[in-house]
């Protein structure tokens, strides 16, 4: 189903009974550009750490635009054996609702664009017809309404919460934790009583009172996924989390603690396909796991292909036949992924099963586990509690002028069997080597060297963060 | 005339001898957002001499796309006393042409987009049709060509074409100046022959030559104009004319003097109808001087409309009804706006002459002066010479705390009659004394004044120059 400004608040009904059905559901953004530095893999190291790693893409990758949002819903029909799937195409566009709403800027990488065009995308559904988007914190107030009730969350997600409306709001503006009955803590956000301002911009308010709820329509959207608590399933989408929270929730924190935690309250349960596909037991039957070969290996044995039927009234996708690159259809397959990987699964079970269930216990493993492009040594982000700390002693941080080529490094470093070059700039990289053991050897080689200058991992991390 | 990639080699011989018989054309870009900065107010104030203009405009308003570029040729037909006109609508796209041309990034505001898209503005024309465009002198080093000859230009403008190839292109570049029959100098562009890598890339450039000249193929038609050396009529064109130059010629320069040098280069002969209408005899009888208020002022006396028919196989445009505000539309009731105000001039003549020629001397007064918005006491930035220098000695250079406000400087002036505040930034303004006489009384009242600073305008200039 398209969904436009002018089918949106029609549609709504029809999504959050989707959403509420639903066994799991998948999805997929489309961007107006991928990375604003000079180019991608000059930004990404080998050896990032998540932390840098979160902290490039806050910086490099969030000044483009999210213009299409796509989800799937996969319903299981125990009757049928099938799913049942309904398919949404969401343009968005963050038009600028009144003359008080920021006037947001966003860049275009024209790589990007001209791919989407080449695929038949519609820019005018995006720019003339794209749903309107405001943060929802920040719809509040521009409504008419007071208060605004946030999910239930831990304490720390309060706290963070807190800061950002404190930054964001200084005036004008009460929070409080409220306890449900449930003995659930929440947020409510409360406009300050100013009964003079009020009085005179109520009029104005009352005017655009019906555009605002059009405007935080999309969050909406957001809101009830998070509800809901559904598994949400997408393919390598660390970028799709960012863009989904940055611009229909909150500014981005700092840290990735604080990110993390965020990302639980809108994404209660994730699920990636790469990094599923890139994990045992796939990882030795998978060789390339982006996205369209994924989606065709699945179709070969071992695995099996799952029976899926269109819900009535939705666009039915023909995974034979070449497709538009829209943000529904992406959804879809690699909701197809999910399915034939869990169901592989089952057939280690004694009996075998089938069918696996998102409620499976088989596929908790891989909850909450973001893939990480192109880092050598730590396979995903861990949404839920510390990341994976690779031993890095084998790891050397070598500065060279700028002259040197990769040959040079292979030859400085001959004497010690295999190594691995991780470029950082072009004065710098990490080498890795073979052994432990030469590290050290290494280190005594170079102190005398003029030209080069060599530090061990944890000396480059510890000057790091002087 | 509506031309995208699909129909633009088809349109060419249509456009160049449009552009050959016409008297005059005028142009208009729409661009993909205005001002990159905080907010256009805060960043052109009103003393700011033409060098701190042209350098605000450059760093904060090129990041933008102009993606439409509309132009409008005036043809003047004798017998039947009316002007033909042609206009063309120019999707433009710096689509990547292949794998080796740079990635554009864009800025995108969404002010511009919407306001476009409440327009009824076609993306789909842009982003998917729109001709793709490279700068005509990088259109060089990725065709097979061996030799670019530039337009014949004085050795000033040689010396600044050399800079900026020696600058983008070190390498496997010979420029040299070369002397026509007529004895004009022109730059000749060579790739130095490597024969090696020649052959190897013979095949891939041959594949490639096509594509090549449908990519500088835009560049084409602002070369045409250069060459046909007609009088380009724009309203308020700075910006048009900074961003025509940037897209389709060369890298802007970073000076204000070489700025104007490349510009007469590209367009030998501006007329600027928003400074037109604000100078002598216009200023008197025109109020309002944005394009949609002149258009509709100069339709009344003294003003006369002139006769216009739009030539065979044209779009016509009328006037009298709400139009889509496209650039060639635009280009054509600016054309309008300068037909009815050079002809009003015509009224001062004994005979009063109806039809005042693009040629006439009576408008050479405002060849090559555009408009400068909102700076106090300079309205044109002169392309053809130094820019007007007004005396600035009754302006005073004021900092102070942040939480000043401008009632904090009337009362600060509050002995000195009339001021006139221009804010700079948070803690600091221009303000003008109307007496220059009453500067150093201000200076003389300051000197223990600690919670304020004042300098005179000159030492303000001489303090920035270090
Ligand atoms: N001095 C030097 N720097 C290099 C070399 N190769 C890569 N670099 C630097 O390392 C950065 C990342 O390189 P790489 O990961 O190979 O990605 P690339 O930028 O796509 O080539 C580059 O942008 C350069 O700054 C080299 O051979 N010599
Ligand atoms: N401290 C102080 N700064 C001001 C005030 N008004 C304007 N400014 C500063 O001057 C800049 C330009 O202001 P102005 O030309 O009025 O345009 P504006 O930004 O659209 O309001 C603003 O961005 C502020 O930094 C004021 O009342 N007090």
């Amino acid at each position: 189903m398209e969904v436009t400004r002018q089918n949106f608040k029609d549609s709504l009904k029809t999504v959050y009974s989707a959403i509420e059905e639903a066994d799991f559901l998948a999805i997929d953004g489309e961007f107006s550009g991928i990375s604003d530095g000079p180019n991608v893999s000059a930004l990404t190291n080998g050896l990032d750490t998540p932390e840098e790693r979160y902290t490039k893409l806050k910086k490099h990758s969030m000044d483009f635009l999210l213009f299409q949002f796509g989800i799937c819903t996969f319903k299981y029909d125990q009757a049928k054996s099938k799913y049942i799937i309904k398919p949404f195409n969401f343009y968005v566009f963050p038009k600028p609702f009144n003359r008080t709403s920021p006037d947001l800027k966003f860049i275009c990488q024209s790589s990007s664009i001209d791919f989407l065009a080449s695929q038949g995308f519609d820019f005018n559904k995006v720019f003339c017809h794209g749903i309107p988007v405001i943060g929802k914190v920040e719809g509040l107030f521009t409504s008419s309404e007071k208060t605004l009730d946030l999910e239930p969350c831990t304490g720390f997600q309060r706290k963070l919460i807190y800061q950002t409306l404190n930054w964001k709001f200084p005036k004008g503006l009460h929070v409080e934790t409220v306890e449900t009955e449930k003995k659930e803590r929440f947020i409510q956000v409360c406009k300050v009583d100013d009964e003079e301002r009020k009085r005179r911009e109520q009029q104005k308010l009352e005017r655009e009172q019906e555009e605002v709820n059009d405007a935080v329509g999309f969050s909406r959207v957001i809101h009830a996924i998070s509800k809901s608590g559904k598994l949400v399933v997408g393919h390598n989408m660390l970028l799709d989390v960012m863009h989904t929270i940055q611009q229909f929730y909150l500014p981005l924190p700092e840290d990735l603690p604080d990110f993390k935690e965020v990302t639980m309250c809108v994404f209660p349960r994730l699920l990636d396909t790469k990094l599923m596909a890139s994990t045992q037991p796939f990882k030795e039957l998978i060789t390339n796991t982006s996205l369209a070969e994924l989606e065709k290996r699945v179709k070969e044995g071992p695995f099996k292909s799952p029976l899926v039927e269109t819900a009535e009234g939705f666009h039915s996708y023909d995974t034979g036949q070449e497709q538009l690159h829209e943000a529904g259809y992406d959804a879809y397959i690699t909701g197809l992924c999910f399915v034939s990987m869990a169901n592989y699964l089952g057939s280690f079970l004694t009996p075998p099963k089938p069918h696996i269930s998102a409620r499976s216990k088989l596929i908790d493993p891989f909850f909450n586990k973001l893939f990480l492009m192109r880092i050598i040594d730590i396979p995903y982000l861990n949404i839920t509690g510390p990341d994976l700390t690779p031993k890095r002693d084998h790891v050397l941080y070598v500065t060279f002028p700028k002259e040197w080529k990769t040959s040079d490094l292979y030859q400085l470093f001959s004497a010690f069997g295999n190594i691995q070059v991780s470029w950082i700039d072009d004065t710098s990289a990490f080498v890795s080597l073979s052994q432990t053991d030469q590290v050290q050897i290494a280190m005594n080689t170079s102190r005398y060297a003029e030209s080069y200058r060599i530090q061990t991992y944890a000396e480059y991390i510890k000057g790091r963060q002087v």
